[in-house]
């Protein structure tokens, strides 16, 4: 049997260190509240909404690492693949605020909406105003007739992004911040696939285990349960059938401008990754679909999983122009 | 024995598949000369000296993935890990050449010298100068008095954006470009470490093995054998071994402005990346050394290799000017 092999000082301490690792690599930009294990921005405009995000940690640069310029203002840090607790969302956000209201933004999982909801009730309690989105991505995680159980991954990247820019540069208010990243994460569609399982820090075997000659199609972030366990096959096989998927979710047509993320789940070679990424241009190219933009590499892991997810975000008008703004943050930088 | 599991369509085609992903990657930024593998950028000023690279595949984003503004100009790319042939080299330079000269810039290996000597040749038969620097960051492949000796790693990311910089931004003439390539070169100081090797796309089996509990210092991003192999230890002692030899060999002093790569060699998490990250920082700053600016991710890798490599760049008034002008290759943004 396969067995993880890692590089690290105490397997407990992780969410703690990597939080320092965040602080480092921000090089003065970050705030962090350690004993909250939580971080914001230090350049916060006094006229703006806040967009606290949280989740669990092992995804990096997922969740913390969008903090910045046209991304997200504060972040609470799980245990690897735990929920935030309530104190750590309430105590960053109170850090964080600037008095017009907080939008939490974070993926859909029972835990991580228990602790927001229950650090909502007791921030209003306290005056803070908050609104809350989750990010359902995902769409091997539940059928399009429930959307709303649907899973939160790595397209959460293109919410942060353009939810940033409405708060930062234009201003938006908390209802109008709302209403664009409910329409971001609508327009937003995410597929993975994996071949390996990834293993929680303090664990001597992996989340799941794969054949040699084994992927499984439509893969989770933490592992979760996918579409079905296929013979491993070609790249472009493999995409074909994930952007068939995609386009016949949201759909994606003949004609639609998007912007397309190809994303490492970990592990997987960047040489492969770009084999992924030809494929997925052609794809695109022959279905008549614009791509926009494109971002390739590591935005949303789990830990040491090798595999990729591909993630469409479908513009209108309103989108492009929030899209067009700037993003400098840790985790992705256009 | 552990085998390795890759995603591809055809192993003997992964170098001109990577390309395609790459001229998607770009944009429109990237023309690709398909039938020598190899690629320019489009907006090449008239009165630049170019800047051409070159070197096996199985390293992206290493070394194409540097074309771009701020960046090198042209590159040729080899089989994985393997040197480009000359006529690729000679093809990709004819195309991009603006009449001002060529530096050729690449890792210091012997194939890839050979290959690009010819090619100088044959370009001077044919009217086109071009100088020559190789980088030689890797301080674990050859001791400190037979530095010409050393390999070239990861560091060749700081040579290329000094050198892109001095071209395309401060016009420098072909003597003074190699000049400042060879400086920044020599203030460049690399050193790795693996847990576990890669394999060759064709391969069923890695370049070399490592037991579970063994990591190997000093590795090169090809599986050369590195200094020793020991019991594997934690992030914060294994990190200040390779800080202690960094330092002791530019030397980097007390004083010293220095910019820090740390780089992903393939499949280390993301989160244990910034666990090394952080103990970097506080190494750093305990030693009474600035942190100019600092990269994380995959810069260099070695296909699925586990491990990471940190570079420093020290810094002078000349080198931080260059350090501070714009670079937006597909592989590093800042």
């Amino acid at each position: 049997m396969l067995k993880p092999k890692k590089i690290l000082n105490n397997p407990n301490h992780v969410r703690q260190e990597l939080l320092d690792g965040l602080v480092y690599a921000y090089q003065g930009e970050l705030t962090p509240i350690k004993e909250f294990c939580s971080a914001y921005r230090k350049s916060i405009a006094s006229d703006q909404v806040i967009i606290v995000s949280g989740g669990g940690s092992g995804h990096e640069p997922t969740f913390a690492g969008f903090i910045g310029k046209g991304g997200i203002d504060a972040c609470a840090l799980g245990e690897v693949f735990t929920s935030p607790s309530p104190d750590q969302i309430i105590e960053v956000t109170k850090a964080a605020h600037k008095g017009k209201g907080v939008l939490f933004l974070y993926g859909n999982y029972s835990g991580d909406s228990m602790n927001f909801d229950i650090a909502a009730e007791i921030l209003a309690e306290e005056g803070i105003e908050t609104k809350t989105v989750r990010t359902t991505d995902d769409i091997a995680s539940a059928p399009l007739d429930r959307m709303s159980d649907r899973r939160g991954v790595g397209g959460i990247m293109f919410v942060y992004k353009l939810t940033g820019a409405a708060a930062q540069f234009k201003h938006y208010d908390l209802d109008k911040l709302q209403a664009v990243a409910k329409k971001a994460n609508f327009n937003t569609r995410t597929i993975g696939v994996a071949l390996s399982g990834s293993a929680l820090p303090q664990s001597s075997t992996f989340n799941f285990e794969l054949a040699d000659d084994e992927i499984e199609i439509g893969i989770g972030i933490h592992g979760e349960a996918g579409l079905r366990r296929q013979k491993l096959t070609t790249t472009d096989e493999v995409v074909k059938e994930m952007i068939d998927k995609l386009c016949a979710d949201l759909p994606f047509n003949r004609g639609d401008k998007v912007c397309v993320a190809i994303n490492d789940l970990g592990s997987l070679s960047y040489t492969e990754l770009l084999i992924v990424s030809r494929k997925v241009g052609m794809e695109l190219a022959e279905r008549g679909i614009t791509t926009y933009d494109i971002a390739i590499g590591h935005f949303c892991t789990s830990l040491e999983m090798s595999g990729f997810s591909i993630s469409f975000l479908k513009l209108d008008d309103e989108l492009q122009a929030l899209y067009d703004l700037p993003c400098e943050t840790f985790g992705w930088r256009k």
